[in-house]
């Protein structure tokens, strides 16, 4: 029997569904509150701590005003993500930018923001002196560089591979390097940020990425003779998605990051180093379900469980073979005794939520609650088939919902035809409508 | 040496890069046209042959309203492509509605516009006959069947798998209980259809599967007692993604089915059968191309080319592993003596458009030109890291380009957060400005 329990009953969920149709997304704010605020309390032995937010993972506005509560900034990668932010009135030491690839105009509003600017590549040195240059501002006090040790790396999974063949960061001739250089043009801090494996489930990562950080700021700060103010954790620290899994304890995971920097950086007479993280997954991921229904029930070589998701609304399965454990809402504690595919609609065969999954016998209208899908779920939707992405709601900690992003509308799929005379027979949305 | 070449030339796509600011699709409608002759001409044996594009593969209207000069209906997937072609003015015997796992909603929709309906599953059939009461209209005069033979099949490949691990389909023995439903139901013509691979390259793939499947219909014709009308050979036929592979030739294509059609239903006095098929990728994908700069050059421990595209623009690399073939633009001569990662700016490792390719050396500023992406490229754009998907082009006959979908912006992003008061600072598209 699965020690994964939905964060709302099956009659709450159908009082929802009559008001919001299926398929939905749902977050539990009591869930959000409660994590963020061990998140803090693990951290709490560092001054200058701050989580961002990592912004792509649950881009909803909603949802991150609660994590500012606790402190939270944000970590954007896009300039859709600064502008998103912006409107929500954050600024300055608020937001991370941690792009890579990235477009040059986007420097050139995260500098207008005073976000801290995390460098993915050496060559971005000159492009971010170009964009102050631009944008009239002067090279930030602080620039952060991304690191990128190369070789293996204990913790390295499926996903993310091995550091060498990862795209992103430098490596550690060029950290120097561009410490170097950073200090040349007046840059007065330096950060160091590193992402080495992607949702991993060992409360050793952080403290094992921390060592490899630490020991590079205090490279730079003795062979650069600048100033390391800031080590950036990134994300990486992941959830347990499958129900024997063991969950991270963030708390063991605070306190192994703080025996390495009391190790190797109080040492290093570096006590004053901000630790920052850009957790997604594990901030967001366990406390967001994608809720849809049974449409269709069909025995051929499989027995196929039709529902009304499809990878639209939740792609992680089709592109990473990942699994999310299902609840069958109200019939959580009957035996697991048959065996179903569940699948969307999509022409692709490889829409699936979920493949030989042992699951009570469902019948056609059972709710079906998608665990885990709070990070990176509704963020991958796409419109393939033309399918449309789903409502947003936040199931409140007094036990009310809130809709915090509706459904997209046909109106929405179209929106960019209209450069073809064909748009004005298309649907429109009401307040386009004369 | 590449065999595949650009359909533009450099400077013809720097000019066009001056006025649509890359990344963008564009597409060949000289190719278009001369493709879609040679389907006709392959198939021409047969009167009642239609094809129906599978708009999915690529929803544009300016595209389709091409294809439709030469007869081809479509293949709607879901609700929103059947808007889209009833806004286009589409009705009846042009549109096909295949779907799976369908939402009772999307029948009645097909019905309205007097769609040919093909099932996937034989409980499809009683929520047919419901769709039709609750659209007021009568069962159609013919219902199509599509038909999963299971076992395996020799052109079964990695993207779809084998028939029986497919969720498609009925078995043989439900498609002969299916035929005597819509037989005893007043439905006087049956249609059998299926698509038992992807992206073939063989001109045998439509010649074996037609033979399946006329096998099938002279079953059903003699146990069942009712006429078949209508063997539709679904998509499947692929395109050459590497310079190194051979085209299909459609032309041999059609003789192959034309010699099953004669051995196989002629014979059976079923000489009066229509040939249907729904080519999405075979129609569109040489045809276009996603061109895109090169914004970055990085060294580290391989050597990156960063584009201003990504995933959001072109998934089929992350998603499948796909191979799309590169040209630098204006160095399509030179020697391809340097090894790059082509690279995305999203936080994904896996945001590749090709890993240790050969290509010319590269500048920051070259244009790349990614073949075989006008289908299944733009329609399965998604929006992660709030990347925007691209404008899509069409180079006309005469030489001129036109915009045929405009880029997505941020307003478009922003949408479906019109719920929450941030909505109100968020940049809006100007028709909405007051």
């Amino acid at each position: 029997m699965s020690t994964k329990r939905p964060f709302a009953s099956a009659s709450v969920l159908e009082s929802i569904a009559a008001q919001y149709p299926t398929p939905f997304y749902i977050y539990d704010e009591a869930g959000i509150r409660a994590n963020a605020q061990r998140l803090v309390d693990a951290f709490a032995w560092n001054p200058g701590f701050k989580e961002y937010f990592a912004v792509k993972a649950t881009p909803n506005p909603a949802l991150i005003d609660i994590l500012r509560e606790y402190g939270a900034g944000v970590d954007c990668s896009s300039e859709t993500e600064l502008l998103l932010v912006e409107a929500m009135g954050m600024s300055g030491d608020d937001i991370m930018f941690s792009s890579n690839d990235t477009p040059a105009g986007e420097f050139e509003h995260a500098l207008r923001l005073g976000a801290t600017i995390n460098l993915d590549d050496i060559t971005h040195i000159p492009a971010l002196a170009s964009a102050c240059e631009r944008a009239g501002v002067d090279l930030p006090d602080t620039v952060s560089l991304r690191f990128n040790p190369g070789g293996d790396f204990a913790f390295a999974n499926g996903i993310f591979g091995s550091p060498e063949g990862a795209k992103f960061g430098l490596t550690e001739p060029q950290m120097l390097e561009a410490a170097r250089q950073l200090r040349d043009l007046g840059v007065e801090h330096i950060g160091v940020h590193a992402l080495l494996a992607s949702n991993t489930l060992s409360n050793d990562y952080y403290p094992t990425l921390a060592r490899t950080l630490f020991a590079m700021a205090v490279r730079i700060e003795r062979e650069v003779g600048v100033d390391v103010s800031l080590v950036n954790l990134s994300g990486g620290v992941g959830i347990s998605y499958k129900p024997e899994d063991e969950d991270n304890d963030i708390t063991l995971i605070g306190e192994g990051v703080r025996q390495a920097y009391e190790e190797i950086l109080v040492p290093a007479g570096m006590g004053d180093v901000a630790i920052a993280t850009e957790l997604g997954r594990f901030m967001m991921g366990p406390y967001g379900a994608l809720v849809t229904r049974v449409i269709h029930t069909k025995d051929t070589y499989h027995h196929y469980l039709g529902v009304d998701a499809c990878a639209a609304n939740l792609m992680r399965p089709m592109l990473y073979g990942a699994y999310h454990h299902i609840t069958v809402m109200g019939k959580e504690d009957r035996p697991c005794d048959h065996l179903y595919d569940v699948v969307g609609m999509l022409c692709e065969n490889s829409d699936r939520l979920a493949d030989d999954r042992a699951l009570p016998e469902v019948q056609v209208g059972d709710l079906l609650f998608i665990h885990d899908t709070g990070a990176h779920g509704h963020s991958m939707g796409y419109n393939y088939n033309g399918r449309l992405r789903s409502a947003e709601l936040l199931l409140q900690e007094d036990g009310s919902v809130r809709l915090i992003r509706r459904a997209e509308t046909p109106a929405d799929y179209f929106a960019t035809l209209d450069v073809l005379p064909v748009y004005d027979r298309l649907p429109k949305r009401k307040s386009e409508r004369p």
